[in-house]
């Protein structure tokens, strides 16, 4: 499988391109899935943890285009990590970093592929979806082995935010642990106890819970967390 | 095909998942269809109206995950129905109580599936997801017969706004009858009267028609008619 | 492959009906690309130069379904066109009308699918859908020639705002070209410079640039120029 995770917007004219550009490049059927294409914008470091979280879902052999990039166009390296046997191609400027970080084995490669026309602005469908077709079909030619990132982002959890979904769920940084129930949360001002889910607890009242993807998340039942305790993504969220 | 239909958002980080967990249970190559995650959030009985308008689309052995479930986690039961041929999988909140009460000798059944690991809030991937795949290669082995759902909306059309499009286009849980046409409706202290499409109005002017599957909806030709009437989900629409 | 290019919303319940009935129609698995599902609402210009900016990645042999279409429903034609071997299938608003007209030896024809049940409002489900998928499997028997499309764009730039992304980037009808990089461009009371990329510049600065499908581009480094200058699709830009 090939798995998108990017800034680029769900709703927007880039993600097509880069489905369009794999599929004429992949000779086998791969099946292409958008995991997310609205990653806080610019964030690298956000969009690292929320990816690592993602990742338990990866299974070996599967690529994951990763691509938060403000620095499209610039020198920043483009490159490719192995982790756990999965693929993962993205800008070397941290977004990669988290997984590489608390993978063990996890290899770090530049990507060389000279043969590329590239726009300034579009790498995710001019760089990252061919180099993303080769390694789905086990080409790892314009793949150079490299010393370590320059930049990465430290393994430790993070105790901010990291992501808010539709429904004013904020996810953090912070990934639960089965003793952590006990634990309280501060964020906004406010302190937060833990349930189970959302059902646990009265329509309106706030709590963290462990997420489906194994991060502590600021909750509400039937009602947006985000927007009741003003969070953006960055906010602080403690354990107290 | 699978259609996917739910409140998890189109452009978060749910309904990729729910695809890649359900392309790693298919055998066989079978389409996958995002109809909408867009669904009013935690509003079963819109959703379920709105389903059983989108069924008329449906053919025999298609199976329909169709998830809003803010219950997920607590004791409410997972079901499945047979209705016409197609499997629809989902919470036993109500939201399949339609397609159900409206389709002839439909069946009902629980989900029993121990096997399965279940994270607390994310029972779209983990459970609604490997059982559709299951019934799309025709084995329905973790189904027991169930003698009726537990939360059953009624058959009858529900006088209130269940959808609102992006264009500001107000869909309504009446459904048209071909000799309605002379009918006007109520909705948001305004009267409005039939049109058979938009180019019919004058731009800017407010009309009711029948919609692609075949509802009433309130709509305004190159404008909103959201927007000007104030309507949100749940707002009155009546005939008068 | 099939691109779908519309103005029915990503999130929105339209764009999965056209799938499943492409699917439902075609015969050989051929690839489906959501291209664009936000082209500017009811707006047929911006979209027919977006189209064509958009159309350099397509192949001959591909179809693009390409529906804004204010005026479903009413008497306007329902049309094909063949541009450099691909097909464009779309109202006959001037939709697609610049790929004609940029395209040497483009030709048109009228769809004429009497057998085809459609409703009043949704042609790219009931009419485009089924033609787009006979198309794809090289049958053209539903189109007859057509002197010329009735409603015509001209073929030159238009110096306004075509399109505006989710980071706030705003596509204008221009087409860059190489020596065009000393150009300023007056937009909004400002008259801002060329940059090769969003790295070259200050956070925060606005700039123009060639984008990704060759469009003069206003942006700004890691904020929203749309937002910074109150852009809207249709405002003026010029060089100056």
């Amino acid at each position: 499988m090939i798995f998108l995770f990017t800034d680029f917007g769900a709703a927007d004219v880039y993600a097509g391109q880069v489905r369009a550009r794999l599929l004429r490049e992949l000779t086998l059927p791969v099946p292409i899935i958008d995991l997310l294409h609205d990653a806080p914008a610019f964030d690298a470091c956000a969009g690292a943890h929320l990816l690592c979280a993602l990742s338990q879902q990866f299974e070996p052999s599967d690529v994951c285009l990763a691509v938060v990039d403000p620095g499209v166009g610039s020198a920043r390296d483009a490159v490719a990590v192995k982790a756990a046997g999965c693929w993962y191609l993205g800008p070397d400027n941290g977004v990669l970093s988290v997984v590489a970080a608390r993978t063990q084995d996890a290899s770090c490669y530049s990507i060389r592929a000279p043969n590329l026309r590239l726009s300034a602005s579009f790498h995710g469908r001019d760089l990252f979806a061919p180099v993303a077709a080769q390694l789905a079909r086990n080409d790892a030619s314009v793949l150079i082995p490299k010393q370590r990132l320059e930049v990465e982002f430290p393994a430790a959890d993070i105790a901010r935010i990291i992501y808010i979904d539709h429904y004013g769920n904020a996810m953090t940084g912070l990934r639960a642990s089965d003793s952590a129930t006990q634990g309280r949360l501060r964020v906004a001002g406010m302190t937060l106890s833990h349930a189970r889910t959302f059902s646990a607890v009265a329509t309106g009242e706030l709590f963290w819970y462990t997420n489906s993807i194994g991060l502590v998340e600021i909750a509400c039942n039937k009602a947006s967390a985000a927007a009741l305790l003003g969070l953006t993504i960055g906010a602080a969220a403690e354990w107290c």
